[in-house]
């Protein structure tokens, strides 16, 4: 796949060695991200940051990932400061806004917006997420932490295990995620989630058709034990009829360091695409694992800004030209890295 | 005039000369706003870009403007996040941001208000708009983009043609343009709104003191036949006692292919300040001519950063140097000029 | 002290030495904010400027203040934006948006909040305000504005004499710039409220065991009389029972020209917080004294990027360099000065 200049609005649009390019251009900006280096590649070009939804965290992982690279970020936080309110036309938001800037970054909550608007975009167009449906930079951070989480324990995506636990019905996360995985070879899928929650048929069939081995299971104890990584998620409460029937599920999908323990393999690598909520009621993945080797969700966040740096740097084709336009660091960094 | 060090608060502050300058020097933004060059004229420089009101795609398009200059930009978008909602004054606001910056942009609902926060700041301010009052920066861009539109069909200002269609009462954007087309020579306006949404009388008696012929219709056919432009408005709603009597007037202001095919002469081009409301019951002006190349609609958003780039660079006097501190764009941008 | 790499979190952390090298440094960085020279010692660094809490005037003096530095800007204006909101706690809050940005701003409306953050951030943490407890940055302006008027009277801090003004109960800054002032030598503090709002007896306690005299007092006009600087606040309403309770106390506690000029030495500093609320009923500080060239409130205003300069260039260990990254301004920058 030629990246220059196209949207990236879907894992679907991926196959393997499009996501391995991302892969190793996402490696290609350590030194940028760790700030041992400051490049200056996309010096003068602007990013049109366009959340239409509140999101602190995916706006500024976006944002930063492009102040990296030397860019100017723009932006907006808030549908309620849009004209999209007036009822102007994605159509016409889409020509307007492409005429100020160099790449947008576009959040909105309706599905399939996304796309409508890049259609119309005289710029490329990266989606933040559009509702249930997709939010594809998630899928890749996922998928590249994995990556270098197996690494570090000299294994590879192909032939590995993952557990994938909670409601796996709603989460769009391990839907996009699942198809990424299903690019590679010889995964296990342990799916641990109630009966009513359990991954849509559609994709379990997708998986298998692929070659991939589907568990289904919908005790926890069970289809923790044998996997190379786990990836928990929240108990959707608001798509459910009522809160008591949302706690029908609380408490047997939740992780602390007593169940992993007890029920992981002791190299078992812990995700979660966060934020996790860490109230009594809720908290699918205790605070007691904060310090634990194999928590890699922090990292995970981290991955991200590595990511969406190389999604940037490869539409607008500056992916070989980032190391050749770099200083060092003057100023403290120190910290990070304790 | 001198524009270094002035505040941006009015049409009514410029004589044609004034105009023609801030216009030349947009034309030579082109390079930069089409992204073949960077310019690194504002390097260091900090807009403050104040948004006491909502507004995307102004606050953007200054923002872009002012980062494509080789600016910073620090920015509010909303009066909930303002001291000026504590009951500070415009005075004291303006004294303490002015110490921030180098150049304030400012948008605030109240009609006046801009041009009193200017007298207090001790850096330029350029008017985003303040309420009923004046928008500027709107004003330019639309008469630029007649400018541009004429010239590529090898007629100019003076002499022109202009139907101006709608509420022509209530609207900000048509009495600016209007103001600075009285600057020119043998303007004809044909004005098409209902008797009671009919331009102000002091407006029109300014225009023919000026040696403007203008010509006032109720009837959209009739008004629409002989125009070099013409420029839609929104019918304005909520300045109706009801909706229902803004119903009356719905419908016969359109514009939409067959309107325009048959009464338009075919070189006629159609203007609109945007947003436009895309919603049927309202649809001021057709889809069906989106890919009409006459459509001037995004040429005039996308000349809005031209223009503003124009402003700043007077104002802070380096109209000069813009050319000397650039260099050429490293990253992709094919898809804009497709 | 040893800023490299340190959280500000609480003017409790100072002692002088450490006041007067953060002082040296701020009087070190006028060039940039009085824009004479445009610094690149941050060039390619990244604030996360995170205000849980409006705030426009704090957040864009911070967000000045690094982009006066050549670093970049990344920002959330809004509780409502945030993930704090779905129960994120801030332990994760920091661990991801650490991962983001080389030092980080943070305002949040819980008392104790900010340091919370700062426990777990991998960068730098400078409190911008964590609700009725801390605001150091305001503090340390304040006291450099003190020794900067001062200065220019041939006075100093040691020795001098305080009038504080108002609610000294319930205000924030005039508890925090007592606990700096501690640090100096025979300070006069005239402590001027009503009973039922008076200083809290603890720091009045500290004050005399560092050896300073406290004279506290009901009486407006005595107070007044005897001082190198009075400190105004704000009858801080919201605190009371009721706003009639409120009203006991207005009006006994403005200050205008006329009540200046009867009961102040005519070398006076006037200085408030700011923002100040001009309407007519609070009004503890009158317009008619703004052109009264003892009114320091604005210049204290501008001296708080200056401190908010120091205190990056200190944490993040540029102070030595700032001057060696610069190149002049090249854009208008004369009616600052007039």
């Amino acid at each position: 796949m030629d990246f220059c200049g196209i949207d990236i609005l879907s894992v679907q649009q991926f196959e393997r060695p499009d996501v391995e390019r991302i892969f190793d251009v996402a490696d290609s900006m350590e030194p940028f991200a760790q700030r041992k280096q400051v490049s200056k590649a996309l010096d003068g070009a602007i990013l049109g940051n366009m959340f239409f939804e509140p999101s602190t965290r995916t706006r500024v992982s976006f944002g930063c990932a492009f102040n990296m690279l030397g860019g100017h970020v723009r932006e907006t936080a808030e549908i309620g400061t849009s004209s999209i309110t007036k009822g102007e036309s994605l159509y016409d938001s889409a020509r307007v806004i492409s005429g100020y800037s160099d790449i947008i970054v576009m959040r909105h909550p309706r599905a399939g917006s996304v796309a409508e608007f890049a259609a119309a975009s005289r710029v490329p167009v990266i989606s933040g997420g559009d509702g249930v449906n997709e939010h594809p930079s998630q899928a890749l951070l996922d998928l590249y932490t994995i990556r270098k989480e197996l690494e570090s324990k000299r294994r590879s995506i192909d032939g590995m295990r993952i557990g994938m636990v909670g409601d796996l019905k709603h989460g769009r996360t391990v839907h996009s995620l699942s198809r990424l995985l299903k690019l590679y070879r010889g995964i296990t899928f342990n799916l641990i989630a109630p009966q009513q929650l359990r991954m849509p048929g559609e994709i379990v069939a997708e998986l298998r058709e692929a070659g991939h081995e589907v568990r289904e299971t919908e005790n926890m104890a069970k289809g923790l034990h044998d996997n190379d990584t786990i990836y928990l998620t929240r108990i959707q409460e608001e798509r459910f009829e009522s809160r008591l029937e949302a706690d029908i599920y609380r408490g047997r999908f939740r992780l602390n360091r007593a169940i992993y323990t007890r029920h992981c393999q002791p190299n078992t690598v812990i995700m979660h695409p966060l934020p996790r909520d860490t109230r009594a009621e809720a908290n699918e993945l205790d605070d007691d694992l904060n310090q634990h080797p194999n928590l890699a969700i922090f990292r995970q966040a981290d991955n991200g800004v590595l990511v969406r740096m190389a999604l940037f740097a490869l539409v607008l084709d500056v992916a070989g030209e980032v190391q050749q336009q770099v200083h060092p660091t003057r100023w403290y960094t120190g910290r990070r890295f304790e």
